[in-house]
């Protein structure tokens, strides 16, 4: 019942993804499972220096550079730090896989979902998670979390406008839908500790804790 | 006659791609030709930064993520500085391109040529040169100019054992063997000048010179 598991947790910015790994690897811990918490893009020194240079404003990267140099960070990241944890019986949890890869790049309309697979294939064997957890809430509550956090951004999350989220988060729950033996849909307004409740609720069965 | 034209070269280390590079630019600079000289990796800011990832020993890529970053590196170089280059009607002289990482990873052993050529297509549009110049040169001779040029170095070439190289020439040479139309095997032992004069024989064409 405890072998290790690769978990992701996916869904648009500002929607709980990074405390909710923080807090499902806690109660991991709390049961005595070995567990490596990691993010992307980046979670190795290789993967880092690649994130640094997408984030770098000085270089305004193509969709196709920009998908190369995500595919590259991942690659170096599952080779480096995912594979051999779960090699070695480890948990892993992930904010972010290749899900939102397929989500911005595919769902952004340059690339297709096949493109961005291919890429999956090539850079990292096409490692897929066991369980990803989708996140979603209103639109409006994210925005207002943003804006507690970043300060005037409710307009623009992340420097984009509201319907390109409104796309992404649309790509997101179709994927969701044609891969339900993946994806757990989790509903992420309220507060940390309800939404927390939810993926343990989900995680009961993995963990031995009846379903 | 004179539309412009994507040269490259091509060949080992050491065997004198650069000092050709440099003299074809000259040559037809001198007959008035609009040139862009640049080489591989690198050749635009974002893919010198990727260069720069790349060449830095702190770390330690895998053959996947390298191959991944190389094509990054070549999408930014072809759709910031080559593509548009040529849409100009310029003429563009690469040090080196997509044979190169055909050569070294898949002459490698670790990629399939496919693969090598579907990352080209997903990044840079499947853009291939018009002109490729293949140099090829005795190991024996390229192992002294590099001892010349870098010290104690004839045993191992840019860190690798005379066997790989062996390899990698080999490869270059079969490529070249099965696209005739695009490739120019050229001898580049003997000194620079004669070296030249014979790619210059081979552009006589290209330039309107006679063939």
């Amino acid at each position: 019942m405890t072998i290790g598991r690769f978990i992701t947790f996916e869904g648009g910015e500002g929607v709980g993804k990074s405390t909710q790994a923080q807090m499902l690897v806690e109660a991991l811990r709390l049961r005595g499972l070995g567990v490596v918490q990691t993010r992307e893009p980046g979670g190795t020194p290789g993967a880092e220096a690649i994130r640094s240079l997408l984030l770098d404003n000085s270089h305004d990267w193509g969709t196709r550079a920009e998908a190369l140099l995500f595919a590259a960070a991942r690659s170096d990241h599952v080779e480096g730090l995912i594979g051999p944890a779960l090699d070695r019986g480890d948990w892993v949890v992930c904010d972010r896989f290749i899900d939102s890869s397929r989500a911005y790049q595919a769902g952004g309309g340059e690339w297709s979902d096949d493109a961005i697979l291919s890429l999956h294939t090539l850079g990292s064997h096409a490692l897929m998670p066991d369980i990803t957890f989708l996140l979603q809430a209103p639109i409006k509550e994210v925005a207002e979390r943003l804006h507690r956090r970043d300060g005037d951004n409710s307009d623009r999350i992340g420097g984009k406008p509201a319907d390109y989220h409104a796309r992404v988060a649309e790509y997101f729950r179709q994927m969701a839908l044609s891969d339900a033996e993946r994806f757990v849909l989790i509903d992420a307004s309220g507060n940390p500790e309800e939404v927390h409740m939810r993926v343990m609720r989900a995680m009961a069965p993995f963990i031995g804790e009846g379903g």
